[in-house]
């Protein structure tokens, strides 16, 4: 049997029951009360047919990847990725306009996982992130997305300029965040379109094959004096001001 | 002597230096060239008569906090905290709205870094931060701001509430950020007169006597099913959109 992936701590545990997805066996620490998220989780392990063993702290200290289990780590079956492209349909057959965000060179699993948090906060339909030099779904991920991405399908993808071309030749415009570009994003008529929003790195950017697609490419204003956002971030505010824009006119 | 305050990385031992803090003595591994970033701190330090010192890699190791320190660490007076009401007057002083942000029990380091990097980047004049039960300003805080707190001031208040009640007082609007308020960031008509932003902590949010100070509670409205946005990048999002909504008519 595959190694399972570990999702530690009580939010992650509880979304990753909530969403279905197929858990081996949940794992609570000795003494913890059964009160509260943790008490959600027992319900939703019993109600799914999942066993939850108790066991001394010190053994999910040595089980867990990352140092703030919780007290809870769940075992399940390891990540599965999705399409985007069955995700862009799916929105669209509900009547959404679609929201894709490509990750270019995203190696920060702590980045990652912040970026999916937010991005399925914002209503992202799903992720595009590379096969390469790219943080994959990782325990850690899971963890600091904070159960979001139970919900919010990531594709990995073998080459992120051919997806982006497929994206293209589907209707959906390529709009690439950079500090660099003439455009802001409040003056980008692109938003309320389908659109695939592309983050890089922070430090390198967008790749030039990733910036050479972009239908637009488009910065957030800084003010202040050093003028940086962490990448993470500034795709959280490029996301949130998508969702302003398609929401205008209904406040 | 009081023991210093330690700077660690490139970009924020350049930004402590550019910014004109006061250095005792730049630390830099051995067999590091003089390129780029770390060229440009050796100048930096020597226009400012701050001694240079090698040190073989393992030393700095030890002296270091973080674990990130790419072999170059500052030794820095103390960090001085700074009046917030210097700062909106200052501001006011330029012709331009103070915008000030107050963290109601953030305690997580990398949280505060994060707010603060984000927080200058948006041009905010000052920051207030509690004295009891928050993260001050730390080296690992420092670190992660990527050099803005050295352009930002930051003002450690022994009473929020009471702070919150002299902004009132001098015409500054206080805006609760609240994931259960009715109205929404985008409603919000304050966001272009003088404003404390107050971002309280992840999962408790804003103390009861913060919510009754607040002129205004405003959240920013969630998409996607789980729907929730770390404390940093919801205080970022808010920030950004003050500052889209300062400049609207600008583009």
């Amino acid at each position: 049997m595959e190694a399972p992936d570990r999702i530690e701590g009580r939010n992650p545990v509880r979304e990753a029951l909530r969403a279905g997805r197929a858990v081996r066996r949940v794992l609570i620490a000795d003494g913890i009360p059964e009160r509260g998220t943790v008490a959600e989780i027992v319900a939703a392990a019993r109600s799914a047919g999942v066993p939850v063993e108790r066991l001394p702290r010190p053994v999910l200290d040595r089980i867990a990847a990352g140092r703030v289990h919780q007290g809870v780590i769940a075992e399940a079956e390891p990540y599965r990725y999705r399409s985007w492209e069955e995700a862009a349909a799916a929105a669209k057959a509900r009547g959404e306009t679609p929201l894709l965000l490509a990750l270019d060179g995203i190696t920060d699993p702590g980045n990652l996982g912040s970026l999916l948090r937010s991005a399925e906060a914002a209503g992202t339909h799903a992720v595009l992130i590379p096969r390469r030099r790219a943080s994959p779904v990782t325990p850690v991920v899971e963890k600091v997305s904070a159960g979001a991405l139970e919900h919010l399908p990531i594709d990995r993808v073998t080459n992120l300029e051919r997806a982006l071309d497929r994206c293209k030749s589907s209707g959906i415009w390529v709009v690439g965040l950079d500090g660099e570009a003439e455009t802001t994003i409040w003056d980008c008529a692109l938003l309320t379109e389908p659109l695939v929003l592309v983050v890089g790195a922070e430090g390198t950017g967008l790749s030039r094959l990733i910036s050479e697609r972009a239908d637009a490419r488009v910065r957030i204003p800084m003010g202040g004096r050093v003028g940086s956002l962490n990448a993470a971030v500034a795709g959280a505010v490029a996301l949130f001001e998508v969702r302003r824009r398609r929401s205008e006119g209904d406040h």
